[in-house]
């Protein structure tokens, strides 16, 4: 895309209003809106980013059997109160409306309710389960306080997947599968390496439950964390019995800031049992569904890979879900510069190199360095006078310091190289 | 997708609850499933629908230079105040909610109000202009009674792409534009022949504005139709001054109940303005920016498709927003017709073609017809143990009564000349 056409532009001041380097700097960038404390609109260099986190989470809940459906945000009282989750006494973060006839409806927070109701339908023998049905959309919750960007949301996006197994031993498999699954997630976004699965609370249905938490100074969660056998312990639940039952020690913890980024959930009966979700067996008896629920917030997972990797400049995208790969910046606009820069810019995008070519003519380059380092594309490419008088380009990543002049037939070559290696990398570490 | 591992069933009984053709048969069918009058959620059939819709407005939007953004749902009661809609007596289909300070705020049934407000902080000069933002997104409307299924929906999915121009002549130009780019699209849904620009009233904002209106006998519009001309006149509008206007005679103009699919709208100033949304042109002059607005409701277009066509069996999908191109039907469970349709499955799968393999083993070969007619994918291909016999498999269309033998051997190009041929066609109608 050429950025002259993009309809955002960078702002330099701080938005007063943000406390969060998150927000801040997505603000800043042209990322997202701030409609009110806690509600963004995505604007289109965000929209990148989401959907390619999106794809990403897509593919793995596909490849594990997930079927995708697109569930109604507007929320039924009467199956919530059949669940016992629609008292705000219980629930204390609904939003909730009301029709023309004055009947009070809700904003999903969550779906665990509606799709045992709708499960209802489509189960009956033990030949229809396992069933694993997934969704990606937005959700609402009525946040007392919102002032962390994306990490907090009182709208955000998020992913959910809902497991209906035909018993607990069903079900632990999964579970099990998914942590390998989620694992893999967070590697592919590029938080793997900051990313710990934790031991945290069950909630009102288990015993325990499973957090992805993401090491970050920003973070409102604290672990303890055993690096080197990649677990942890939350807070919430941290004691003398659970780091025994782990077979952790205690000296070998470390107290972290982490933000959660994904949690797992075993629902039990909790659900099926209200809501009579059942099914015969074998033998012809009739049993209950045993549920769980797996969760990830793709707006806050944007949150924490801003909160992660950033530097006082702006933001560094980890190429995976970086908008574009390359920045690629004319500076001067003689006839010949913009020629070969154009040229460039087909070349690369005709390779499916995904560009965002800097072609404004109004901007000196100073501004534009500047500009790319705030909106923060893993691979900055200048073509100016100096490098051409060299048949040359520029090249600096975004996270190291060192530039490096690259003759231009030998570019593609070069970026290939790059990304074959990273394939191969990839593929090892899957 | 092997139709063993959809989790959704057929359902032989018309929902009593459902008046309208399109929830009656997109429920049965497990197209979707209904929260409450006038919310559904889309089950994993309806899902590949609306994603084909979008596909194709996606692509037109962004061939139009169209930039997508993801809107916030909940809505800024300030800034709809500013432009006076918030007023329950003037916007009569509000849902509004509270944060925990009290704050009243709203669902968004439209964001014209919003995406003003955002473009204050990117549009400043004429070199920033004309900008064309769209968004793909659930929509709420809260309607006194929601009794059509997915043609008038209290939540429903839609594209609304809204045009920020520098003057009235340059919108002019885009706006004409768009009348071509909403007559490919219902043309690529397959409503093509079946859906006219219509002259409407141009609400609050203008004298007129440009509806899409599709023939059909569940519509709710009553437009006056020029069948040869492709022109008609809706009738909240029609009178001899337009009929004397738009160069049309009152003894060619039919009466036809209609659908709404689609509106193009002139705003004008009338966001601009309340918000101040100003750009300095060539002169250094104050400007406002000239405005328009242009919606497709995507769950809508589903409903409409299925009211247009269907028959007693069930719906008749048109081949671009088919769910799958193809119904694969095993009859009989032996080892080899089995073998050879599975590997029939892989192959059509390795071509990129898109197939439901009904491999059930618990249904009767009766029961399997009758599915397949209601879910309405336009090619079924039977195999049993007959077809294999002269190493055949039977081809039907779902709109046809004919079927058809065709070696096995053969399918593949069979299917693939019968594509070839349907591209030309494309190719030429666009």
């Amino acid at each position: 895309m050429k950025q002259s056409q993009l309809f955002t532009k960078t702002i330099k001041e701080v938005p007063r209003d943000e406390e969060s380097i998150n927000a801040q700097l997505l603000i800043r960038a042209g990322f997202i809106h701030k409609e009110m404390a806690g509600v963004y609109t995505i604007l289109p260099l965000g929209l990148r980013v989401l959907r390619k986190i999106e794809d990403i989470v897509r593919n793995e809940m596909n490849k594990i059997g997930g079927q995708e459906l697109y569930p109604a945000a507007l929320q039924d009282k009467t199956i919530w109160e059949k669940t016992n989750r629609w008292d705000d006494k219980i629930v204390d973060n609904w939003f909730k409306t009301k029709l023309k006839s004055g009947q009070e409806i809700g904003l999903g927070y969550t779906h665990e309710t509606p799709l045992t109701k709708l499960m209802i339908k489509y189960v009956s023998s033990y030949n229809n389960l396992p069933v694993y049905l997934y969704e990606i959309c937005s959700m609402f919750r009525n946040e007392m306080r919102a002032k962390s960007g994306l990490l907090r949301g009182r709208e955000y996006y998020w992913k959910a997947l809902y497991s209906f197994s035909k018993d607990e031993q069903e079900h632990n498999k999964f579970y099990e599968k998914m942590k390998g699954v989620y694992t893999n997630i967070f590697k592919k976004v590029g938080l793997g390496s900051k990313t710990y699965m934790t031991f945290a609370s069950g909630g009102t249905f288990s015993k325990y439950s499973h957090e992805f938490q993401t090491l970050c100074k920003a973070g409102e969660d604290i672990i303890y964390l055993d690096k080197e056998k990649k677990l942890a312990i939350n807070k919430e639940v941290y004691s003398d019995e659970i780091i025994k039952e782990l077979g952790l020690k205690k000296e070998n913890l470390i107290e972290e800031k982490t933000i959660e980024v994904g949690n797992i959930f075993s629902l039990g009966y909790g659900f099926s049992e209200p809501l009579e979700l059942k099914y015969r067996n074998q033998n012809g008896e009739e049993k209950l569904v045993y549920m769980g629920s797996y969760g990830i917030g793709i707006t806050r997972l944007i949150g924490t890979i801003v909160e992660v990797y950033n530097d006082e400049k702006g933001m560094i995208w980890p190429k995976e879900v970086a908008p574009f790969q390359v920045h690629l910046i004319q500076v001067g606009n003689n006839r010949k510069i913009k020629k070969i820069a154009e040229k460039l810019y087909q070349d690369l995008q005709g390779k499916k190199i995904e560009i965002l070519y800097d072609n404004r003519e109004d901007k000196s380059p100073g501004e534009k360095f500047v500009e790319a380092d705030l909106i923060g594309i893993p691979l900055r490419i200048v073509i100016s006078e100096r490098t051409i008088r060299e048949s040359c380009v520029e090249i600096k990543r975004r996270d190291k310091k060192k530039v490096q002049l690259v003759k231009i037939n030998h570019l593609l070559q070069f970026l290939n190289v790059k990304r074959k290696v990273k394939n191969v990398k990839q593929q090892r570490k899957v």
